[in-house]
């Protein structure tokens, strides 16, 4: 059975080389089914745009399977109940999901847990925050910080990508936890709101001068956290800096995402020797079993002011192809969440 | 106060640009001096040649601090002690200590510690057998393996630079956890010795053939450990075979050290992303208060046959500088060892 709603999709029509363009998408419409006996149909309100989509458009093996060609592209997003026949999900409830890039997502009975679905709770934080800091990003950063950076007091960490959705949760975090905290972005308005807004103690902006005299300036004793979202020349600035036992987190590698070349291997990676340091990777999806406990102790620290997110919104399904460049060319500030529908 | 003998040195003349040659090296010899009160004099028997000399002739911060120009080569060894007024070391004990390239070392009182004298029992294992797996690179393999590494029965562990001083006793000691144990090595020779006589499952022979397809062939149930000491293209084609959890122990990188130009990063780290797997680096001083364990556990395996160890012995203090370069070029087959005297 069908709504007379209509649903708009973007799908991926070919694999990129380099930036995505026009090109690799495809914009189709679907009649809008109802579900049958365990089945919940949501729309979606806002979708999170993040790098990761990226290496989801490339083939090959990873740590999911890439988005197929013709599918709809994979995405996160929150959105509203419209039509349920589950128990546990009524008309109106607000949800997590993998939505996909699309305006309405049919849920059949047997795909409830795979497509993630949750309820969330706009007591905790609002729908972008949810897509933020209550979210994929700010899971990310959580569980990368607190499991395989493990800070303690005292210690200096840097995170790349600092007003971006994961490092605002990361310098955060690592500031809560007791850390010195210096952000890496690109420009002076992100740079000022990291320092100024969320409290880290420094900000090197990328664009204008060198990281490696920033890092010199800012951690004068040495760097015991790294929080790496962007590989490539920062990366090694930062090897550079490191202390005994020090922690290298690889989130990811934006600076490296697009590149038509090979990855650029970090070159001081030696560093690690001399310096008996670890650099070590994390997927999110491993920590989904404790999503909740982080979900309620950052709810905390976004209700008592210890903790602020910042999104950039971007409205309408169809500026999806060109919100997502803007990632890779750091024009958003912010978690960068596109908005499909009021409500 | 002297004596009737000699001392001769090797000395470091230059610093080296790419592979050590003879203009790196001054020949010297100074009189031979008897010890103060609380002092120790040791007459070298044999030298241990390591990878790591290499990066000891660079200027430049690292795990330790470079040899100063002017200065005898640093190099561990074992000896016997001729003369001696501290009451902890008589004469014709057989010591182990950094004893640089030269025939003798007076050791001062206040000098002793920092030398790392330690009398050794031939009783454990033969005076080469001190410098291999009971030595240095014994200690450097065991403690990497165990405490970086963390073998468990059933993985897979792979081991560059094989046959040499530090694989033997990571490949053994793995074999003895229950790991599958694959070796890289340069030569049918090598490669026969590890697995006919160390009883590696298998061994990759880097100079014929790919080390992809071979790491393809022989870890059909992907790499859980790899144990690198050569870093380069292999570290690359290993980093694309690496399970979930894996563990990449960064031991050394001989295919780096002596290049002119910058070091070559693994283009494969994102690796460590997708398979949330682990690269972290070991020196070995910091384990020095357990290394009496790790001696205490090899000599029995030493003398039940369960492990054993080649060494690759070149006579005479003046064929330093080439039996050094030889470990670069991967001439030598075992545990390379300079004899300077017979007793």
């Amino acid at each position: 059975m069908t709504t007379s709603a209509t649903n708009h999709q973007i799908r991926l029509a070919a694999r990129p080389v380099g930036l995505p363009t026009d090109a690799n998408w495809q914009h189709t419409t679907e009649a809008v089914a109802q579900p049958d006996d365990g089945g919940v149909l949501v729309k979606t309100l806002a979708l999170s745009l993040d790098p990761a989509m990226r290496g989801w458009m490339n083939e090959g093996k990873s740590y999911i399977p890439p988005v197929g060609l013709g599918e709809v592209m994979r995405a996160g997003g929150v959105g509203v109940v419209i039509a349920s026949k589950h128990p546990k999900f009524a008309v109106g409830d607000h949800v997590s999901a993998g939505l996909g890039v699309q305006e309405y997502l049919l849920i059949p009975a047997d795909q409830i847990r795979r497509s993630g679905l949750v309820k969330i709770d706009l007591a905790l934080g609002s729908l972008t925050q949810w897509l933020n800091v209550l979210g994929m990003p700010g899971m990310t950063g959580y569980f990368g910080l607190m499991d395989v950076g493990q800070p303690q007091p005292g210690e200096t960490l840097v995170v790349s990508g600092a007003s971006g959705a994961v490092g605002q949760t990361v310098g955060q975090m690592a500031k809560i936890k007791g850390c010195r905290v210096v952000g890496i972005a690109g420009g002076q308005a992100k740079c000022d709101w990291v320092v100024n807004t969320l409290g880290f103690d420094a900000c090197i902006d990328y664009k204008n001068g060198s990281v490696k005299d920033g890092l010199k300036q800012h951690c004068p004793k040495g760097v015991d956290i790294y929080f790496d979202n962007v590989g490539g020349e920062i990366l090694d600035a930062v090897l550079a800096r490191i202390n005994r036992k020090a922690r290298i987190v690889i989130c990811g590698a934006i600076s490296q995402y697009n590149a038509t070349t090979a990855v650029q291997g970090p070159k001081n990676y030696l560093s690690l020797l001399v310096n008996r340091a670890r650099m070590e990777g994390i997927v999110v999806f491993d920590y989904a079993d404790r999503y909740h406990l982080a979900v309620a102790e950052m709810a905390g620290y976004l209700k008592d002011g210890r903790m602020k997110s910042r999104e950039d919104v971007v409205n309408g399904l169809t500026n999806f192809p060109k919100a997502l460049t803007q990632l890779f060319t750091g024009e958003n500030f912010g978690k960068l969440v596109l908005k499909v529908a009021d409500h």
